[in-house]
């Protein structure tokens, strides 16, 4: 077993402390990665709350994580130690059924195996990236282009992908009009992925607090929701929406925005059922979807394409000791785009 | 002016009585329609009702129309004297905007005409199928191939059309599962349909009542949704559902039954909002959809694709003065599957 330094909570009301975590042994397919970025995601706090449901405590979250290869299992191929490497938010998945064959392990008929919070098929709870070392089978790790920081390269493994793969599936392209809904971790990394894809980009964004930044990234619109005449203006405008807000929206107001045959992409999921009218969809046979992270090999095909296009997310590095006030801060929506947690200080 | 029998109603609450309307003189491009059979549509009954708002009333419904031409405006180059046609849910629409002129004039974008309830482009409120005559411009004329009777005819302008195009759209083919929810006038049409296009149909009915009924259709499979292990056993089987039941069903149940990508089509609308659970798109990407009738050219498409494949709806035909009792049989599910007016009893 591996001892690696960690940073874990024990209850939903609890704040982080130091611990020591054990990883595996190396398998024959493993990697040992030595973690030096992980990032922070909402996702994570919900999780470390106790808002998604119960968790075995102590709890080591983080799913968007950079690091170096230092081990490998004998029978590893694809990776050697001195590799720069990711790791998202699963860690392992059937690899036999219809979704896992198609490359799209993350809706593993039988489940795939978060990267914390989980059980892994050793039957060992799953921890996550908030922590100086992780065992990963090599087929759940991708590699990360020289020419993107380990730091930066973190939150592409959760924000980076769960974008791409929506803006990617439903033909983000020139001549296509995309609105991305929200501007925060995940939105800001759909705006900067959608423009590099040549879509023409609009941000929906609660107020036009940060339209300066939305423009920089690549939007060539940016309105404010809280205005109605946005709603007005922008009817029937959008081929495609990006939604990243988890919050309880007027959803019905959204689908008023999208052409004919537009389709409107939940990324996240509210607390509660959406109250969705169907005439709104009927009217302009419009589509509301939901899209989950993104497969492994989609994955790498994303940090290859952020890696051509310069594109990176807008981070602040935080150390150890700050993951409670950074909780607070992005509860608050205090952050520029998104935390990342420096792992030497663990 | 051109004077017609018809049926119509006073009010919500009001029983059907004999009138007498007027249809607009021909202009160049109309044409003047003996109807021979009129459909009754679910729609027909809301409307009559003032449930999807208010109505001017006296209301004649009927957007299930087929009869014989009689007359033609001097400019009308696509029908003659003595043919067959259709009319359906709508008689007009700008022509102009994206939507029509790509041949989806049920999603004009400055609103379709409807063929009752609306007001025709002569500033005339437009009155449906449950007369004798009707006034048409021949772009929204379609023709009924020979080998379709009449009277079998008429519920492809709605029940057939709002069913085969969502089908097209979404591909219902050969190595496709499709899922037809409700067996009623639009359901049995979608099943025989779907069955006709080569894809593998499953009905999910309230009951198995209809079964026998179901399999002669097309079905190849038939549930019933009040058993708990229906959801269960077909969970994540169909590549596209079409729902058209109009009442508020757990879409949330059905949406588990959609595969990686799948689509749930709505072709009615509840009258309330429904609780979308977005945790169930997400999870495999599944999208949730609405599609209203169809455009002229496919509705075209839809009668020609009958005729080769000898589709006909199940029909009962009834005399003008049983329209108030079929009102109540529909309500009641008490029809197999389609009541047909015989408006020579106008």
């Amino acid at each position: 077993m591996i001892t690696a330094k960690a940073r874990a909570v024990d209850g939903p009301d609890q704040s982080f402390r130091s611990a020591e975590i054990k990883r595996r042994d190396l398998d024959t397919h493993d990697v040992l990665i030595e973690i030096k970025y992980a990032g922070i995601c909402h996702s994570d706090i919900h999780t470390a709350h106790g808002e998604w449901g119960p968790v075995n405590y102590p709890l080591v979250p983080g799913h968007e994580i950079a690091g170096i290869v230092t081990e490998v299992g004998p029978e590893v191929s694809k990776y050697k130690v001195g590799d720069r490497v990711g790791v998202g938010c699963m860690v392992d998945s059937c690899g036999e059924c219809e979704n896992c064959r198609r490359g799209e392990e993350q809706y593993c008929l039988k489940g795939n195996i978060p990267t914390y919070a989980g059980v892994d098929k050793y039957g060992e709870p799953t921890q996550g990236g908030y922590s100086t070392h992780i065992v990963v089978t090599e087929d759940f790790v991708v590699r990360i282009p020289d020419n993107i920081a380990l730091d930066a390269a973190a939150p592409l493994l959760c924000a980076g992908i769960t974008t791409y793969s929506p803006l990617h599936h439903w033909g983000a392209a020139p001549g296509k009009k995309v609105a991305i809904v929200g501007m925060g971790g995940l939105g800001h990394m759909a705006v900067k992925i959608a423009h590099a894809m040549g879509a023409e980009v609009t941000v929906l964004s609660q107020s036009l607090n940060k339209k300066e930044d939305g423009l920089q990234f690549g939007a060539n619109h940016y309105y404010a929701t809280s205005e109605p005449e946005t709603f007005e203006k922008l009817a029937g405008s959008f081929d495609l929406i990006i939604n990243t807000v988890s919050a309880n929206i007027d959803i019905n107001a959204y689908f008023g925005l999208l052409t004919l045959d537009g389709t409107l992409v939940n990324v996240g999921a509210p607390g509660e059922p959406l109250a969705v009218n169907v005439m709104s969809l009927i009217g302009h046979r419009r589509s509301f979807a939901g899209s989950m992270i993104g497969g492994i090999r989609e994955t790498q095909e994303m940090l290859d394409f952020c890696a051509k296009h310069d594109i990176t997310p807008q981070i602040e590095v935080i150390s150890a000791d700050q993951i409670d006030e950074a909780y607070k801060r992005v509860l608050a929506s205090d952050v520029k785009y998104r935390f990342v947690i420096d792992t030497s200080t663990m």
